[in-house]
């Protein structure tokens, strides 16, 4: 935007480019696009952020996103307590919830271990999963990071810290994605679908 | 989102969902991006959005997004105010300004002549150009509406009703892209940049 247009839009616009994945372009039509909103709409909008950033906080447990002390997961009794599936984001809860299969509880660790990004153990959510894990009734944790250099360093870090507090560590089953086609899996994929082949 | 989100992370999601061109999982992308946002950020945002929409409305000579009462374009003493380029939106205007070659003034539509998405000429701006035109001193109006079917019919509509007030009406000039590839043309802009040839 250059000096022609309103300040009040430059700096709207500023606020949209600052979010990832939104370029100035981008950022420029949707503050157009406010300015053809309704104010009540618009109004509505500035008190979601207000609302969510206030009152949304990490659950005391888990560190899931959440607007009570516990999370709606951790809170469910019939939910089996003794399993926690140890994610990078809020997101991959929503992943797992989608499938309905998984039964146990979580812990987002809020991102993972990366010396070049400059995320260091300290930076995720582990002392309260280690603390967790030490109050004990915990039997599993299962590392549910990306399968990624990242998520992998991440996974082999934590069970190195998990396993002397004697509870089984599993990780997430590599292979091909269901409905993919052998000719186009990349070779580590295809290498590890080999790897953990099962007998039929 | 699922049910198992925090309510006020729904709210936000949605409410970034309405924007134009962002789908859900977008969305939920941006929302769960303002939580890692430090609260006076997200303040700033909310306050940025509140702002625009409250400070900012038409220049009430041009139609363009101002936050005066004559947008700095109109206010421009040294400008040509005798030379008025019809465009559609302030965007477009942007597009102008960054040539610094056009020294005159805009007015600006809000819209094109659409029956299929029942935008009709009373919806857009045009009986204030039409007024700015009736206080004479206006020598040409430029029509600088998109080469679509609807940029086309809204140029023609207005061309209709503006020549018989005795003023200039010109249409912006079509043909091969500056850099452009002969090869890659469309016919139309092929058979346009033919028909509009120059004598060198």
């Amino acid at each position: 935007m250059a000096s022609h247009d309103a300040l009040p839009l430059v700096i709207l616009t500023e606020q949209f480019a600052k979010l990832p994945g939104i370029g100035m372009k981008t950022a420029a039509r949707l503050a157009y696009h406010v300015m053809t909103m309704p104010a009540d709409e618009v109004e509505a909008f500035a008190q979601a952020l207000r609302n969510a950033k206030q009152t949304v906080h990490f659950c005391k447990c888990c560190e899931n996103l959440t607007d009570s002390e516990l999370c709606p997961v951790c809170e469910e009794e019939s939910r089996d307590h003794a399993t926690i599936c140890v994610v990078e984001t809020p997101k991959d809860i929503s992943a797992f919830e989608r499938t309905g299969e998984y039964k146990g509880v979580y812990h987002v660790l809020h991102g993972l271990i990366s010396p070049l990004k400059n995320v260091l153990p300290d930076d995720l959510k582990i002392r309260s999963l280690l603390a967790r894990i030490q109050q004990g009734g915990v039997r599993e944790v299962i590392m549910a990071t990306n399968p990624t250099v990242e998520g992998d360093a991440t996974a082999g870090y934590l069970s190195q810290l998990i396993k002397p507090l004697g509870v089984k560590v599993t990780r997430l089953a590599f292979g091909l994605p269901v409905g993919g086609i052998l000719e186009y899996a990349d070779e580590v994929t295809l290498y590890k679908a080999l790897e953990n082949r099962n007998i039929m």
